[in-house]
């Protein structure tokens, strides 16, 4: 065991990031790296909780990371806006890394726009060449970025976690086609054509790395992509990186059931002012982000609850977001009540740690030689698939058994 | 086992309160039977849940109430007050209960006072004759009073719930003492001199009934009257109902800790007009209250996290209560981020289906032949003896597996 | 003068209510009758203000009501319905009000639906007649209900206020045709092609009554339906009654600005679950509604501001209406700070003696011979006709302006 | 008039701070030169509303600073630290004021803590000469600072801003003295027994010195130091800047009356973590805070309003500032209602442009040769003295009618 552990520590990890130059990228770049030289304070990370050291996640020391991206940009730069935007970042911690933040720079490769990308197009001419090639070249190059990565590094493992802005959903026959009809549609159809999130998700699936949809893009995990990557014998998770109000609700619907106290509404708006909200502000890729959302209250609470889920762009606020919830519920003798809450976060700074960890576990589980969803990270997703747990205190307890039965194994 | 069953629906569990005449009583009374009768739907009752169908609590048409107070008051006037203050009690259904609320009336005996009741006093001339008898006697009288109840009413089981208003903390000697030295304080102090929390606890277990201290009066339950209720092999609980602000904190609270989020403050504001909060704004009185609120955050989060909980009497919102918390927390590389709460409920209503569980619960662990601390029940308390777990989601698991517990010891 | 007053005192005012079977009109309706008869207490009349004393408005006890309304229904089987549902009229003072809103119900004629009424249609079969018939002779139908309302009640004074649910908004060439445009229109039309607002309107002025357009419908005082009333020498005023959010952002955007704090974003969600808000779930209708909220911020502030304002149908809330407002701003040196509101509020009860005060600063005018836009009346509106000054404290100046050259005038 | 123009540009303009090293000194020195050197936006400055234009206040640009206090530190530091705690002041601006800053930082002198102190000297040892020294000689010292100050930076005017930690209230001896029992007391006395605002208070006026009183502590303006100011012909004002909730209350409290609903209750609560918020965990010098706190509303809504406001520090929030406000009232009908807000501000960002505006204005007033309460700075100050117009609209009036009265002196 001593022997395995000091190997582990040893392992180069590789984290390649689909969105590579957006603020959670950036965020958990600048962040991985400045908590490991222990320039800032080690706090958000899940994989930290004591009952689960006997998985022996990669220390963040391991991790290198690499990404894709469709703007031409540089994570420095996005850095030095980040920090002079909201201060998330620190100016002297992004001065103390130039070096480093300047070998993943190199590393990250143009990406893919896909079909359906409109909103993302119209925020600035994205890199060329993909477009009008065939939907299994532009895999094949996206793997080769991928399989390149993982030579030159000299990795012991890779996972892809997609960071990319939220696509609108898949259509209702992707989000149904065999494993075949995927195979099909990829042979007839050029990269333009198809969703970016399901091109993403087949060159890692090609490249054998695990590969984690953090966006509320569908198109990533449709039970046609999921069979895709079991074939491939890797594993999968998503989707949409539980954050920030959703995250609430599942910590707190499950109060109002333990009590069964009937909740009449459960209606939430959202006010941001990044990217991924300005994406948001294209009603198609809205609809993606509102699905995810909604699912938890009903899940939790019944069909009877009217719930509802507002996002609106505000740009003043930056990085920043606030959501306000009302939650109005009826108790002992039907008797009317309410409780709201505001919730003010930074998307980033709340999800940054998240992907480490994420990328972390898929690693345990590629080492662990399994494949396919990993149900035991649901808590980590507003829509986890494969799962109607959304009580977020059972989802860690599934989380906590894995590293249970892993003890057991080992012992 | 259908044998058993149908007993059970046929018994008659006594349900004895103390503060019969407070808003919480006469909520629980009045709402028992209205849901009883189908009046009012049936929302908020814990024992509801089909995970605890096994348990076979006794049904709401099985309860007969009685109870003590100090004020010369009946539950018909106080249940038509309530109606027309904060009309959580439907004039209709008080007309059509006269008769059982009647009845209720003519079960009402004269409580005690004790020591530290400044404030209770100050409300209204108390009944009389108990003050300057001996403590012996006082505590005889009110045993005598639970036996004619259990006698008349041909019960099969007694329940005594304290909803008395908070009394002052007891002093560092009462809460330390043995049960030979509460024995002799008893022997040698008038009534006047004990305060009301004991000496009722102490004549419930005299007549052999279970005691839940849903009041914030640490009195009723310091290790020497456990002791006394041990010895008399009678099942006890409390203290002090965890109805609001407190049970949101015990849901939420356990999410930050699960995300390894950075509590830094956690602060609490409480406005409320009720008698209860009356009797609070004596500070020493608030003192009782404070010290059960304030313990649940640092038993999750941690004893880093800067804690404070505000309670002021606001006449104009009557049962209305509404409290602010506000939470500081930092995230990733130390960010800091904020949430706020405001929970607008009704005390009275909140916490009758409490009361009505709480009884039905203890009135299993007695035909159980259970004594001592109801552990499984912790959920339902701020501050619930010999349990540290405050994380409301571990207390729901304990009630569950007690109940698990009872289906294999059946089958 | 005295003799003025004393005359004054024994006025009879016809006050005449399109959606007279609304839960404004109700609130109104009953709340008139139950605070003229001291069972409520005289809470919310701006008219009460002593500075206006001087204004000699008729006093409660002088108003006889009517109305018009497309829904069959009575005002008593509403208020019951209000009284049960939010408790804002009181069972009893129904009861003792009976005969007096038989009366009224007596004198509630059918309404008219007119143009682009789907939403309003689709609440339930509206009553029969007006549909097909030319928009003159529907205009003549209702106006001669007015008249027959006047005579038979020996009135005074007759002031129309629209309490109707929103409408869409008026066309392009609507909002700017000539008086001679919108007489030929009329000429040409059936009432089922011009929007009820503009009918009502139009048969007000030719029976000589006063009128308010208390709702969002922008067709009750377009430029050629304000020129038929100044033709016809009546007073008018609209739209859009300010009654909660929109009031409080009156009263605290001049704080901003007196301040000079760079208020970068305001954003406001509304949910509310009465009848407004199911026909406002229809967007051409909810239009209007957000066309009159968002004016005030930018009229206050400048334009630099974003404002959003959602509305958002709850059926659980009922008449009670939450709003949640946030406000970014900047102060010195750039820095970002925020303010959140929480209103909750009940609609009609804050509507209703605003809708009072109205008709009675209408016969007001009436009587010293004004006709045309009241603009001291602007602190009542969301969308003051003619008037762009939306500081909740000036308006209110102008209004003591006004009664301070009554005085002047008098003396 | 363009001449005397001219002149003001160029006039030199002494700010002498008391409490130099505090944040709100602090951020006032460093804003004034970023803003006059464009370095930052121009936001919050009152004086800037154009129709202030022809008061001829003084450009920043024409700002000296020096100051009094009792703790050793330099502006430097203290700009760093904040810099580094909450971000408010920009670590580019400082480094590029580096000179200007030692420059400040060489002008200011040691303070004196005077009677009451307690809370104060805790913080850390204060510097050394002043506490058994006459009260006279204490006096002397001060105004020899000022002269001194004047002398060297060939000022054209002086006005002297006491921003240092509230004290604990004058006594009622003290709040009630005449001149001349004032007089005599300093006569008798040492520094240590008479509070520090009295003493800053006179030497203010000794050396022809303007004096604000920016802080809530009574003892700078009692009626009898308001006389030794008067008869010193120097213009003075006070007391507590009125920066964030209370300005927020101002505001919104004549909406309630001018609608004419009854508020019942108002209760706010405030968290803080300033150095500002530790003084104030004082019980005694909290008292002068809540004092002047809870005027407001009363003076707007009448006596029947309950009210309350709660303070707590709260170390985590260092500079930033949250206070909620519950507002229960009750409209048409006696219907129950409520508003709540949240307002999280820094407070040093709201108050430092005020005390900018203000040193400003009493120039003005200094140049016109005023002498006494600059009444037209009502809007300023949460206890404006000699003024119970606390509503936030009227007194600006005032301020704008104060500026019309110059026009048309000049014209």
């Amino acid at each position: 065991l001593d022997d395995a552990r000091r190997d582990d520590s040893q392992r180069r990890l590789g984290v390649w990031l689909i969105g590579a130059f957006g603020s959670l990228a950036t965020t958990s770049i600048v962040g991985c790296l400045a908590v490991a030289k222990r320039f800032a304070p080690r706090i958000g990370l899940v994989g930290d909780d004591p009952r689960l050291a006997q998985l022996g996640l990669a220390p963040l020391e391991a991790i290198v990371f690499g990404g894709h991206d469709v703007r031409r940009s540089s994570i420095l730069d996005e850095a030095v806006a980040i920090s002079s935007e909201n201060g998330s970042l620190r100016r002297e911690w992004i001065d103390q890394l130039r070096t480093e933040l300047t070998a993943v720079d190199r590393r990250v490769r143009t990406g893919v726009v896909g079909a359906g990308g409109g909103a993302i197009r119209a925020l600035g001419a994205p890199a060329g060449d993909a477009e009008d090639v065939p939907a299994r070249g532009c895999i094949r190059r996206l793997s080769e970025d991928l399989r390149a990565f993982r030579n030159s590094e000299r990795l012991d493992g890779l996972v892809v976690v997609n960071l990319a802005s939220t696509e609108p959903p898949p259509t209702t026959a992707e989000s149904t086609e065999s494993l075949d009809a995927l195979e099909s549609r990829l042979d007839r159809s050029t990269a333009a054509q198809v969703r970016a999130g399901t091109l993403y998700a087949c060159a890692a699936a090609d490249s054998g790395a695990a590969f984690v949809n953090f966006a509320a893009s569908g198109s990533c995990l449709t039970p046609a992509v999921e069979a895709y990557a079991v074939r491939a014998t890797v594993p999968v998770m998503g989707s949409d990186g539980k954050t920030g109000e959703t995250l609430v609700k599942s910590a707190l619907a499950p109060m109002f059931r333990a009590r069964r106290l009937d909740v009449m509404s459960w209606v939430g708006f959202n006010i941001l002012g990044n990217r991924d909200g300005l994406v948001l502000s294209d009603e198609s890729n809205k609809r993606s982000k509102l699905g995810t959302k909604d699912g938890v209250l009903p899940a939790i609470l019944g069909s009877g609850v009217r719930t509802r889920v507002g996002i609106e762009y505000v740009e003043s606020l930056g990085d920043a977001k606030v959501a306000w919830d009302h939650i109005h519920f009826r108790g002992f003798l039907g008797h009317p009540m309410s409780m709201q809450f505001t919730w003010q976060g930074c998307d980033s700074i709340l999800a940054a740690p998240l992907v480490l960890d994420l990328a972390r576990f898929a690693d345990v589980a590629m080492r662990r030689g399994e494949c396919g969803p990993m149900l035991h990270l649901a808590s980590f997703f507003k829509a986890p698939i494969h799962c109607d747990e959304h009580d977020l205190h059972r989802q860690y307890e599934r989380l906590f058994d894995y590293a249970r039965r892993t003890e057991s194994k080992r012992s």
